[in-house]
């Protein structure tokens, strides 16, 4: 192999064969190829793409780089949910300890946050002594235990696949679909899944705000799926807003076990329930999307959810009172109301000013070496479309002084903007795409959309 | 400066400001800004190109990044001659003594060999005892004292171009007619020239085979001399054929100097005085082409021309005695004559094919790395429309042994192509390429071309 040549080809249009992507996969891994000629490569891949094969063979070449998450003992089904990410969504929070109450396993690995969007583990990670650098064998043990781990991708599952991805962010060469597809499914699949649902979020918060742009994502994801013996199922949801109201690492896990107690925001209920939908089905433990709701509703009023939650809580080191007394979490010393300048309607809620003013207030990252603090962050309980009145409560700041939130003001009066008619925003759950065909999503029991 | 940011906006097809230039030049040559980095930034520039400005911010970059020979104390003009490269292209070994020997002071910082085409500073080091790896100290003195010097690209000579380079023959990112013009350029314009004559080789043993590329390169590097008060003047010279007869280190030299002493063939001769006579009339020593042959014609008639070389090869430790006894050079032990296989016309010498013959009898390098064997190579006497009979020596083989003897008789049987009808090839100099125009190029003396 010589590397400079096989630079040359793809940055000419031509494509590599699979032992070429499974030969430098495993070079860039032990190191033989450096990362200056990687990077190379990966801006031609920007200008001239993967082909199916390629995304394919690629994939499997960073699988290969590591070891797998072994569940094929497992009598039930193994399901994860991934979503390309947004501001306030803390849907993972809830929807692990939801669908494993409900006998399906859910090995579920999770991000932290980078950039304007949060990370399921820095959420986790704001409840006190709760761990997420979990061995393999400690997370099979777990799941094993109690059929749940949330855990970081660690040092063993595809480690061609996070040296990559530091490289992408640090070169510019993140936003290629196949890229993307290739590095999520290289986790995915090593988890030993029988399924997997996908959230792709569209609009302007998300990472790949092109609807178009979403739907090629998904279609990559679940053609790796299909042939891998994984089946993929893919909504699109909207993530031109926050999602619930708590946009902040801390304030998002007190959020999730309101949601896991029945008493989430109603968007963001919708979301976690369709998603937990498709796993259930997926899993053959639910028929219909109406009886998966329904067994949902029951795990939550029943107290299973929440009870699988202390349970995760306390298998991963942390305090699993939080549950019950969520005071436990971090809280900002400086907290107050944000209120409306003037009277109109909502017609903006900017998830990305929302995402960086929480960095701004120090709560997020634009660097992986930056530490967070997790307490700070906002409440936002306008929603685009609200009508409100000069002088009404539009959410709450957290801030750790005075200085953080004269900022998180700032932040809010940019993020919120209040217009005399009503704007459109993006439809919460749009599309339901399977292998077979893309169809309208539609709520159960809901009246059907014109 | 945020790098991945830059990245993306050459990426995106936006422009750098020409302080982005300065800044990331700086810090790559300084070690903050990482290969990794700079190779994706490259890759980037292969698909979007520079602008003239960032071009010339790139170029400004570089040489602030190393010293300068300063010569600005010397009476005399300072001129060289840059060759895109080719293969039997010893013109620099005849040109840098001939000139000196005319009062023009003729910095030349040359480099080696890598591919197919051969170095001017390996062939020299063919010459025992002779060091190119002379500092700009030691360089400007013996500039003073004798006119000429003959020096590697020092690390003291734009550093960061020494590196980019490396890191693009690298990374598939060298074919770029802007980050070509501002390497070689950043390098003369060090030199602290009063002009620059430039050999832009087409035809298919030319690192640029497409004319078209080789006029934008020249026409680069004419604007970035322009700017900076170094006039350019640029010919565009045929590589479809390796210039003169000797394809080889220590063969070369030896052809170098039966021209220095008048008996160079006469393709290597004109190609020779075209370029000198540019330089001497850059120099304001000779006020038409028609005088400067004249000139060189006297100076190598009478000795002045050898002698400078055996001053050159004296002051940079080599044994001048070679001027007058070539057999002081290496000499490969098995040799011998390639003999017609038919007869007919020779319809290709291919450049490429020598080239990368002369790599496998071991005079030539894949990698900056591999030691070179002086004393292999051919010399082919044949050209492209010339007649032959089966059983005509066309050329000598030297080889280190009788394998690669047989390996160098493939290797000519390759090379050479024999056909029943005469093939057209290149102009031996087509074109004269100044500031102000293009010009069909014609031998002082020689009859207007129809």
């Amino acid at each position: 192999m010589i590397v400079p040549r096989l630079i040359e080809r793809k940055r000419d249009g031509l494509r590599l064969e699979a032992s070429e992507w499974h030969e430098i996969v495993h070079a860039y891994a032990d190191g033989a190829v450096p990362d200056y000629q990687m990077s190379a490569l990966l801006m031609a891949i920007y200008f001239q793409g993967l082909d199916s094969g390629e995304m394919n063979a690629l994939t499997d070449a960073m699988i290969e780089t590591g070891g797998r998450l072994d569940l094929a003992h497992l009598a039930i089904p193994r399901i994860d949910k991934h979503s390309t990410g947004g501001v306030g969504d803390k849907v993972s929070l809830i929807l692990a300890p939801l669908i494993a109450s409900l006998g399906v396993a859910v090995p579920m690995m999770s991000g932290r946050g980078l950039g304007h969007t949060g990370g399921t583990l820095d959420k986790l990670e704001s409840i006190p002594g709760f761990r997420t650098d979990m061995s393999l064998a400690a997370a099979r043990n777990q799941i094993d235990a109690i059929g749940c781990a949330l855990i970081g991708q660690t040092a063993e599952i595809a480690p061609a696949d996070r040296k990559l991805y530091a490289l992408r962010d640090a070169t510019a060469t993140v936003e290629v679909i196949q890229l993307i597809a290739a590095s999520i499914m290289s986790k995915k699949l090593a988890e030993g899944l029988t399924g997997l649902v996908l959230d792709v979020k569209s609009g302007s918060g998300s990472f790949i705000p092109d609807e178009k742009r979403g739907m090629d994502l998904a279609n990559a994801m679940l053609e790796l799926g299909k042939s891998r013996g994984c089946p993929v199922v893919a909504l699109l949801t909207a993530m031109d807003r926050p999602l619930g109201f708590a946009c902040g690492n801390a304030l998002e896990v007190v959020e999730s076990i309101d949601a896991l107690k029945g008493n989430g925001p109603a968007d963001l209920m919708d979301v976690t329930f369709a998603l937990g939908a498709e796993m259930l089905m997926l899993g053959g433990v639910s028929p219909t999307a109406g009886a998966a709701w329904d067994s949902m509703q029951d795990a939550i009023s029943s107290g299973r959810a929440a009870a699988k939650f202390a349970a995760i809580v306390e298998a991963q080191g942390g305090d699993p009172r939080v549950v019950d007394d969520p005071s436990l979490l971090p809280t900002a010393p400086v907290t107050g109301n944000y209120i409306a300048p003037r009277s109109g309607f909502i017609t903006e809620v900017s998830p990305r000013a929302v995402g960086h003013g929480i960095i701004s207030l120090g709560g997020g990252r634009t660097t992986m070496e930056d530490t967070i603090d997790p307490a700070v962050g906002f409440v936002i309980l306008a929603k685009p479309g609200d009508r409100v009145d000069a002088g009404d409560i539009l959410g709450t700041i957290h801030a750790r002084n005075e200085d953080s939130f004269a900022e998180g003001e700032r932040v809010l009066r940019d993020a919120l903007k209040i217009g005399s008619e009503p704007a459109s925003s993006l439809e919460l759950i749009s599309l339901r795409i399977t292998a077979d065909d893309n169809a309208a999503w539609r709520k159960p029991g809901g009246e059907p959309r014109s």
